[in-house]
């Protein structure tokens, strides 16, 4: 299942390429100004690769604590991987309307953080599965499940947050889910090793 | 070999979001109404995804019953992701048509459920060949591996009559495959654990 | 490096299909002559998914006479997936300009076999290197090594005879290219289980 | 990790194909003269495509040598596989533009040139990271880690340079960047069995 996992993250991660798009110049118009003119598609990239190489890390450490995995995981696994392969799109959709004065870009934001939001729920079911059914490797106290419970169910309310968030600035919503992503990143790296 | 079904599997499941394209909108246009008229690519990106889905635990649960793979194995599960990366165009196909009034409406999902019977068939010929060449790991009566070989059938009769279906009406055939996948998901995860 | 090419060989023959497009209709027009009318396309996905897929398998089963590779192994095997990764653009381009009546059907068809016959030459390098360093895991007589590099050596002077092939007929060229990969899998299901 | 990163750059180095188009013919033009003009193409294809093999290659003798992964290699790792999946978008955007009379072809080599400069450099941050965490599996003098990171960081002052270069001549870039990847190849070849 992993293997399979892996394969996916990796996948969707590398396609998110395919939604750069070179900029078509007119004659005499220079490259370098309209290249600058998409940042919204390259800050839309970052973004979603970060939080794809993020979850990519989580779903390793998570399932290195999974023993064994029975049909019901495999079929959450697959709902997680469902939004996973989904962000493309998204993305592209955000990137393509961040920049419109009208409601056009709240709703672009809306939908991208939707789509987090529901990965996040689909992390929080698999451990909340997972607990439930004994599959973890080491034993665990009643607390410390709860513990680790309410730590996957942050990222939901987080993520949740944003979709809110996104009616008010698209921009602020882009800004905050990639620093999101910086702050994961660096408190998984300081604490977990 | 699985490696390399895993890999074509993942793949296939991850190119099915580049055929999801953001709307493209007049000026003045709303977002949120253009998102929605598109629910038929969102539909038929859901099934489909479900289908591969489902593909892959039963091709994952039928390998890990193989106890060695020869050439004539190799071949026949060539021809299975044959129809397996397929799919993504039939997908495209149904969803663009999905709500023409024409006839044109039930082509497209003929097409799309031929492709799934097409995948059942070969599907049930691996079945077949490792039955009668003795691959399988463990020892079959008789009258389990005609219960198998019924039960892997059953997918091409099923799949059959969606071909059929197509012809009454295009929409009656998504949600008739989508629900046939979910009938599997739960199916599975209820009797094979 | 199994890993690495079985990825490569999997994405490639995944990625054909986006070389697949649904027939733009005009008012009126039925959907189903438009599919037949596309049949070329068929015909070079069907034929590059087989030559792939033969691909795969033929180099599945010389690494695993290889005992240990080196780098020079490494870039003769990145030459191979040279070859192999670009074949879905002669694919495309030979789709499309099957039916033209000009020279450009012949052109396109050349191009095709040239692709064919560059990742045959590649294989027998692979081969002749890997005999040449006693990189092979079984004592072989030099007369078992002439006869096997023999053997490999078919594929590039057949795939180079339908470079000419093609300037007189690039339908024919498709036919046959598409009956030697045919060729190929039953004859390895035959001899070498 | 390791499975990972050999999906990316497997994936990246296959998707480079889809930059690659067919020349889009008037009524009665021929298609090999027009292959021919598409040169930038397949020149910027060819390029990326050997240096992502040398990558690949690289990433693969640096992960052996290392012996346990902690976080921080797996963030920095990330950050080269960003660079790596970033790779096919200045591809097209240098084929595209090369053969542009104005600044803008200069422009289009510098965006590529960078793009390999950052990735040399997260190349360089890892090993860097890895001697200084006393992650290697064998015993290093000083003298001898010194040595391996100046090896490393050679890469970032050569790709450095080349944007540079880009501000003289677009095609000169290209060829330099080629020839660099031959050179490596075989550099490799010679040295490292």
């Amino acid at each position: 299942m992993e293997a399979f996992s892996d394969g996916v993250f990796a996948i969707a991660i590398t396609l998110l390429v395919l939604e750069l798009h070179s900029p078509e110049l007119e004659e005499g118009q220079r490259l370098w100004p309209a290249l600058l003119d998409e940042w919204p598609q390259f800050a839309a990239y970052l973004t979603s690769f970060a939080i794809l190489g993020i979850m990519w890390v989580n779903h390793h450490s998570m399932f290195r604590q999974i023993q064994r995995a029975d049909r019901g995981l495999m079929f959450l696994n697959l709902l997680l991987l469902l939004w996973t392969t989904l962000l493309p799109f998204p993305t592209s959709l955000f990137a393509e309307h961040l920049e419109d004065d009208s409601i056009n870009a709240n709703v672009a934001a809306a939908v991208y953080s939707a789509n987090l939001t529901l990965a996040a729920i689909a992390f929080s079911m698999i451990w909340w599965y997972v607990l439930r059914n004994h599959l973890v490797e080491h034993e665990m106290t009643k607390s410390e499940m709860r513990r680790s419970l309410v730590r996957y169910s942050m990222g939901t309310v987080i993520y949740g947050a944003t979709i809110g968030i996104s009616f008010i600035s698209a921009k602020a919503t882009l800004l905050i889910v990639f620093l999101l992503a910086l702050y994961y990143a660096f408190e998984q790296v300081r604490t977990r090793d």
